[in-house]
């Protein structure tokens, strides 16, 4: 999935180069999209990766990731929430294999022990063989409030739980309980399954999606699928996948998993994951810093070469530059990177 | 005069565009240099505005100053300090008019009271008929150690004052005595003389000097004075008026002035001066400012258009931007950012 917008890492990220295309965690050099497919190679060759886009970034998305072949690219004609998205790439995969499992996985997020992230992809593809739906629930390792979360129920003795409740993100106090509770998942938004069953589940539970999935599919095995697409991806419901089908399937299983997973939702998480000097600042090697501690300097822009980023006495900060923007924020106000853009809209208007 | 190169404004300051072709206080869009031109305008034409300047810096200076003839510009082949300088200055108006008076200013100071300004000025160049050089002390307003300080002695009964001493600049204690003396004044380093004067004073004070500029002066006489400037002026002695002539001439006078005056010494003092909004921000109506104060913005690209300059939650940094180069400091540690420059050059050299 790589059609996310977002407008948390502005400047650095705009509708044309969203979170997953930047190289916002770990290495400076590597989108966090081609970051999602390298690690997954030990269990996944390339030409079975399928990547679901926006239309406008599919140039963008083959050029990131030159491995894939071509026909691999689903292009959204508009965002139409995780459901449509899945649903689409499951009849896709199912064409060509009714019994292949699909891992849906997100692209825009931080996995730190990959060969750990890969065997537990291995045990929810597995998990998926024996349930309707499988999904993995990361083990919490702090009261974060800015997660979903999973509470799971029985161990089924299959190497995976019952899902007992999907959990909103909750206050401080619900997440501290969550945390010594033993019993509650960060919900990793990854969904596991044989590509027939996600036909099943959509006609039980989302029927007018299922329609209209089957339209296109009808038109992609007749070789006609842009026109119709066009037609009724538009008509589609927008719902996440989460609300229209995990919250009522059945026999749901989850998998624990605990591979220094971070969804990277902020500046904040950037730098948190970002390789840093021994002063604390995530910076290019090129920036001059003078008695500055802990900052964060993303430095976007297309031509960077005889360009100097000089701090001199400042800590904390997030600065980010790209061709036509420059934020400075405190790193620890990251979620009011909105306040400026809010304004910005509102000044150009 | 109008050659100086300085560093106290990287990255806005460089060999190229040094701090007198900033704008860096008051107006956004006017250079130092310019303002020091139009607020003489009321005493002065602009034919009788003679700019010495750095050879490498003569074609930028017509650009900001298009009012003034062609031959109004002085190109020093190498910086030799500000004896030569004006020196050779007073000898190409002398060739014009020896009756002339001639008043030195610097190019890169901020004056808040123009009308107050122009009428000392006025005040110093009939002083200096009465003395063999005249200057102008200003009321000092504070205890600033940042200046040299002028101790003044009688009255003369002419509308001006004797100069006692010229003294260095001073530690803190010493300038709060001097503040509380009412007879200690900042050194303005303006100086005021008849053409033919300044002559006759460097024959006494630096003879060596004298001599250099009386071979260009004899080859500008013959309109020949660019090839015996190429030769004569490389070998000039390299010293200031103060120490060369002010500190050792006799009857030298002060006027007491006061006009809101700064020499512009820093990012911070840059911020003082120029307009602010209700936060205390100084920067481009275009900046996007969210719960920001006190900070200032100064953006020197040649193209902004189009261009965002965003601050969330910032307060008093001076926040720099050219076109390769980015700086970001508290403005309290403005002198600070010699700190940077050095660092800079380490890694690049």
């Amino acid at each position: 999935m790589a059609g996310g917008a977002g407008t948390r890492f502005w400047p650095a990220s705009r509708s044309d180069r969203p979170k997953q295309l930047l190289p916002l965690a770990g290495r400076s050099d590597e989108p966090l999209v081609a970051a999602s497919v390298r690690r997954i190679l030990p269990i996944c060759p390339p030409e079975r990766v399928v990547v679901v886009t926006a239309r406008h970034l599919t140039d963008a998305m083959r050029a990131a990731l030159p491995a894939l072949p071509a026909e691999n690219f689903l292009s959204e004609p508009i965002p139409r929430n995780t459901a449509p998205c899945i649903g689409w790439a499951a009849a896709t995969v199912r064409r060509r294999d009714p019994e292949a499992i699909v891992m849906v996985l997100p692209s825009d997020h931080f996995i730190a022990d990959e060969p750990a992230f890969c065997a537990t992809l291995l045990r929810a593809a597995e998990a998926s063989k024996s349930c309707s739906v499988a999904t993995i629930g990361i083990t919490p390792t702090r009261a974060e409030t800015g997660y979903g979360y999973i509470e799971r129920g029985d161990d089924t003795g299959q190497g995976f739980f019952a899902v007992r409740h999907f959990i909103e993100k909750p206050d401080f106090a619900r997440a501290e309980t969550f945390l010594s509770s033993g019993r509650h998942l960060w919900n990793s938004g990854m969904f596991f399954f044989r590509a027939s069953e996600m036909t099943n589940l959509l006609r039980s539970h989302l029927p007018h999606l299922a329609d209209g999935l089957e339209r296109i599919d009808r038109a992609a095995a007749l070789g006609n699928e842009p026109v119709e697409l066009e037609n009724v991806f538009p008509t589609l419901p927008a719902i996440s996948i989460d609300h229209g089908v995990m919250e009522k399937a059945e026999r749901v299983g989850v998998v624990e998993g605990s591979f220094g997973w971070s969804d990277v939702g902020s500046w904040q998480s950037s730098w948190e994951l970002a390789a840093k000097d021994e002063n604390g600042n995530a910076a290019p090697e090129s920036a001059v810093l003078v008695e500055a501690r802990g900052n964060l300097v993303c430095d976007l822009r297309d031509e960077t070469k005889g360009r100097v980023i000089a701090l001199v006495g400042v800590d904390d900060l997030a600065i980010v530059v790209t061709d036509d923007a420059l934020l400075v924020i405190p790193r620890s106000r990251s979620q009011d990177v909105r306040k400026a853009l809010d304004l910005l809209k509102s000044k150009t208007r």
